[in-house]
């Protein structure tokens, strides 16, 4: 079963070409010049006028994560099915080690809930929530089972807290083993007392979620585990960094050639304190942390995703209906389930910044596929339109436009946190791993067809 | 004619993959996976356990250029046939305005110099020693002409000196006709005054060069040209950066998302002041501006280099013979002709940071390729392996050793800075625009193959 | 002749303390606690409720001084007069060198001008426009002659303006014989480009004085200024800074210990470029260099007033009359005189910060008095109430208010920049040399009774 | 009662002046120019050819101080003596709350210890170990008590350890009741840990210490607690401040105008890392918390100290006998009691500096006497030679030598951390109060003479 792609643009991280791409089985057989393929193809997509890239990959999902007492709402298939109408097709999800249980154990729980369900490929990340001897063994079995980045919280005591010693114990093994730790940078020891000072003190609206949570607590914890690195020498991926401050933090610390790495999600981008602000707890569909900031940092985080401060873009969807889920919260807004949905839409938000100037073509590639396929250790299988690669790839029409809404959204949530935003762009024809799963006549996709990726290691590492 | 490379490693800024190429005329037809290939190929070039790899683009060499009353030794020709030697198959060269003339006859007559004489293809940057208003609105002429770069002098008072109200001006334009103003960075003014001091009390000695040009001065200059981009909005681009003072200039400003941008060379990185120290006038061999520094900026520009504050390498290339050139300045270093050959072995130095572990394999081909190429508008005509790309191609073998010397290598100098270096890594073929210039039975290429190269603008702006 | 302050606060740079002073002839003798005195008194001033604080050092002032084809107003007679009644006893001046003329025989028609004509104590700094051998050699002997600050412009080309070759051989000379070199920090050459740019294209109101010189050509020439400096050793004391950026560059080169010292003066503190913009050409009035900036500026000098970045609150007094003078640049705004006048009421404009929070007690004395006496090799002569020390003493009523105009002023110009100001705080009585000069009754000093003061080195060299 | 210092040179931290100092009972009555007194006194001291200075005051000892099971040798009695033959009239001593105790029990506690037994003034810092709402309020009565200053530590889990959360309470407290916040500033979480593994690795020598507290982890906890501080708004002080990273942290912090600021020990400006790798367990020694380090911070904290970004130098002084204390931790290092004497001798080392042109002997003043008095809210009562203050006033002989023993000290512990150290300059006589209690022929005060200081707020608050 061959596929040829004709006549579109062909788009890289470093810039884009008049090329056709040739699709046999579930790989890119060959990148030609127009019309240059000298074989046949079974079916042809008619390209022109439109972008052909590597489909999106997305490094930050959150699948039917249990969170306080609730699960995220959208299911692998559900998630995943959303990521592919958006144009992603690969996720990399969490695992979630509960405190007491094994990494390994923890790991097969996950495979359980994915496997066979997913639409579209994806890979784990493993939260380390109990660092001991044990666990540490298991990091090094979980990187020979495909998993090598393990997320620490510097946030939620009591929950995914991991104190300064357990990262530390955690980032020496990590440094043996070649795996890289990805942060919650916040600190949530202080937090936890903000919180409580607001409660005791009546101020329970959603806003508040932002001011118990000052962008300065995220600065320090990042400033934190950048130090806790460069002591154990470990490599550091930063997760949904969201004020100024920390990216000071991240830019100082690539100045010196460190091996720190930094992603941001549209919704810091695009959204503020004002939608936490919004009456009638509405602004509790914005509650995720770190929280929305005040719109002067959103510049800075563009700024970052140009100076390659800021080096991926992730949605950390984790989506939570408002009705009866967000609803937790009222009267209490520490009770609203953390996290907001996003996985659909990523690819086209950002591509919003290259309609608006604030980044090229190819760094739109870059930030959204390229760099978290070799962050991940997933190229050039993903992230790359090349001969050999997984055939996981994007017909974008640059020209089209859409409005965003949870009506037409592909997410199992109530709300859009985009709620009638116009966009320009619009995905066109996705294929994942050579099989053509979103197209104009519809979704032709399902369950079953993703597969689990064996992860490589980071391929930034210096 | 058609070639196909077959069995290689197609290297490419973002990593490798297992692929051929396929060349149709002077263009890649195709890049398909191990075997892909549908079609015939008249020629078959076997890679197998070697790198294929753009060739190497050379953005700073100065062929036939007068400097006090001599000129660089190397023509078009003999400079271009040592590049293609060293898998370099795109130089960029100076033309050089000289005072009271015109941007535009400067242009013809370094056309006239070059057209029909190299072996492999080029283009022109242009220094602008004498800005007027005539021939700021040239400027203009020159980019239609494919000629947008401009570079310009702090240093060399009275010959390639410019006043920061001329660089001003300059600036002003470039940020209107989308050009990139490329600096020398050096207090001219202040070191000359310190080059008289030291002849005066008869320090006339080649380390005299080094001493006089303090690297504080290059982190002035490279400042004070950053500011008055800012202040005009231009692009700057700093050639042959040497010091870490200047480098954490340049850091400075890229933290900010200003269009600064950077090139080292191979000198810097593998050379240093004790090579100007050497006895017996031997010195005058390493003498070019800025000066080669103290060992201890060596690991901060290979480190800049990792960290993208240093984009590009170049090579500087500006040879003149030890006998009778250089020996012009015995007795008074300030007569030694400034510049060093170099142009042939910039993808084999820059290889060794890859041996060294100082960079990876995707990072020495986007350093000496792909960036360059991005940078001065010739991607992906250039700097990519790609279809409908130039197949100007380097087969690399990793695992062949040589040494460098003024017996072997082709450039026409009578010194090599490099003597008796050994090396890991070898050019196997060298493909120039669909053309086997080089292989193992030896150089199969000449002048008058090369072709200039009419250049877009710099694809990096923000 | 003995005089005995009673009952006041006295004030330095580190506290205050109730305490009596007790005055002999032209020097302090004793202080005392309260009705510690054993001896006698011919006079005793009564200072109850009010601040007993050392005489304001105004280290920057241009009595007389040939601008353009005119001169600043004051004579060294009003000018001094008016610092007296403003709570000034000492001025530092500047002798400015003619391009051509020595620097010894500079300083005699300074003193010339100065000597028998000054109402209180007064030094001179020494402008050096033309640097040569001679000028060097010379700058010893003025050293001897009690002038050792040596002013330099990196703006005015053709007039004051010095090369960076010329500043770093002064620089290299006051590295050896103790001397300092006050810069004033603009790029001239970028400037004048600006400027020529702004009347060809008819931008001629004044504000474009601020306009054509952009806050980051003040920035620029700072950093220039402090390399230069670190290149020959040279102690750096930057006049009039006025801007962010200056500041930035100040800090950080004091961070890492370096002699470098920085004044800014009132009118940057507050007043700003809207006073510029005045229509109906009454922004003349407020035309000096540096231009007055936006207010975003002025919290950030506060603050560097607070961290000692800036050292020193000097006035750049140098006044034009608006009638005649200033309206030389009607139809031209670089035919502005620069300058405005202001050593009347820098202890009572500073004093309003005291007033306002924005600095203590102590440090109005410190930045007013105590700093430039010890910067400029005058304490404990001058600069703080200690035996053996000229009693040059303020009596300040904290209470007092008064309103700022040209009706009250006396210095001798037709208006005031601060017309209207109502301030906090006013002089009740001054001392200059145990004389008492001004007191509730009215002026009782006058020309002849202030001193050249031959100055010793700048004490804060590291 | 009068004493009259004739003859001397008498210094404060902007500069020396040649006077008399009259004393009258416990107070400075009149400074006077050189034989300018008036009256009568009973006594003359002759300083000529010496320094009369204020007394030191060093902000930071711990006597009879519980730690580990031991307690700390010299008692209120044999440290304040020790104290008085050095040179220094006044210090602060830490009262310890024990965790489960109350601060004003802690501080009747320390009253106990103290009253009666101290040969010169004294004042408490308290140390918060248990935030709780009753502590908190607490600090309020403390501030009313004389006691303004909470040291809180992040190091030390389980003993005086503080989590960020009490800490931000605290600083809460602080920023309303005009307290200022001590910090040691290293992070004990990730240090434990380290030191865990060094035991279990079998690395137990004195060396250890260093090893397993890194500079960097110093530099982190500064940067963090400079966060919580402007999150909340409280003052800053740094104590004891080791490593440059935090120098850097607190330089960066108070370009900003924040409320930061720190000491360093002699100790880490005259010992090093090498000392605590002495064989035969004499490394025990030098065990003190944050550890000595690298010879590098060495010139870092000198030019901290001359750009003020180290404001302070106190003595940390806590001494442990070799015999039987020390020793307590061979074969386990971290059983060490952690401390070195030191009280005795910081006038004379910081005194080193002046001798080695560290220093200007202005500084040496400020930094050992008038900013702790400013600081810690005793001045003017302390730290100036002025009318009104407390006579405590040493007279230093510049020109004597020493040479530093245990044999020949007064603090009561059987090593001295500078056995055999030679010095420039001795304590020739010393003032507690008007009381001579140091002269050539021996001591004169002792135990009771001392009193208690209530102390006034910061002074240097912004
Ligand atoms: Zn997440
Ligand atoms: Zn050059
Ligand atoms: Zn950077
Ligand atoms: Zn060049
Ligand atoms: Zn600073
Ligand atoms: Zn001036
Ligand atoms: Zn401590
Ligand atoms: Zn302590």
């Amino acid at each position: 079963m061959s596929i040829l792609i004709k006549g579109g643009t062909v788009l890289s991280s470093t810039g884009s070409v008049r090329a056709d791409v040739v699709v046999e089985g579930e790989r890119i057989l060959a990148v030609t010049a127009p019309d240059g393929w000298a074989g046949q193809a079974d079916t042809v997509i008619d390209a022109t006028g439109k972008y052909v890239l590597p489909g999106g990959i997305d490094g930050h999902t959150h699948m039917e994560m249990p969170f306080g007492g609730t699960a995220s709402v959208d299911t692998f298939e559900t998630g995943t099915i959303a990521a592919a109408h958006g144009g992603t097709t690969t996720v990399v999800d969490f695992a979630v080690q509960a405190k007491g249980s094994s990494l390994l154990s923890t790991l097969d729980k996950w495979h359980e809930k994915a496997d066979g369900n997913c639409a579209i490929d994806y890979g784990f990340h493993m939260i380390v929530s109990d660092v001991n001897d044990g666990t540490l063994k298991e990091m090094d079995a979980c990187i020979d089972a495909g998993v090598n980045t393990f997320k620490m919280f510097m946030a939620y005591p009591g929950v995914f807290y991991s104190t300064d010693g357990e990262i530390l114990r955690a980032m020496q093994r990590a440094r043996g083993n070649g795996g890289t730790i990805m942060m919650h940078a916040e600190n949530g020891i202080a937090i936890d007392e903000l919180v409580a000072q607001a409660l005791s003190e009546g101020r329970t609206e959603p806003v508040q979620h932002a001011l118990t949570r000052p962008p300065e607590l995220e600065g320090e914890a990042t400033h934190r585990a950048i130090q806790l690195a460069k002591v154990t020498g470990a490599p550091l991926y930063i997760v949904h960094l969201s004020a100024m401050q920390a990216l000071a933090e991240v830019a100082a610390a690539r100045d010196t050639g460190q091996n720190v790495f930094a992603e941001t999600c549209p919704q810091y981008l695009f959204l503020s304190i004002e939608d936490l602000a919004k009456p009638e707890f509405e602004g509790a569909k914005f509650v995720a942390s770190p929280p929305l900031r005040d719109k002067e940092h959103q510049p800075k985080l563009w700024q970052g995703l140009r100076t390659n401060d800021l080096s991926v873009v992730s949605t950390d969807h984790c989506p939570f209906c408002f009705v009866e889920q967000k609803e937790l919260g009222r009267g209490d807004f520490s009770k609203i389930p953390n996290g907001m949905p996003g996985v659909e839409h990523r690819m086209d938000l950002i591509y919003q910044g290259v309609v608006g100037g604030e980044l090229s073509l190819s760094r739109w590639v870059e930030v959204t596929s390229t760099t978290p396929a070799r962050m991940f250790g997933l190229y050039p299988r993903k992230g790359v339109i090349a001969p050999g690669s997984d055939a996981d790839i994007l017909v974008y029409d640059p020209e089209a436009t859409q409005v965003l809404s949870a009506e037409t959204h592909h997410m199992n949530v109530d709300y859009s946190a985009y709620e009638g935003m116009r966009l320009k762009g619009r995905v066109d024809t996705v294929l994942s791993r050579g099989r053509v799963v979103v197209d104009g006549s519809g979704f032709h996709g399902g369950r079953g067809h993703g597969r689990f990726l064996s992860r490589e290691l980071n391929q930034y590492l210096n």
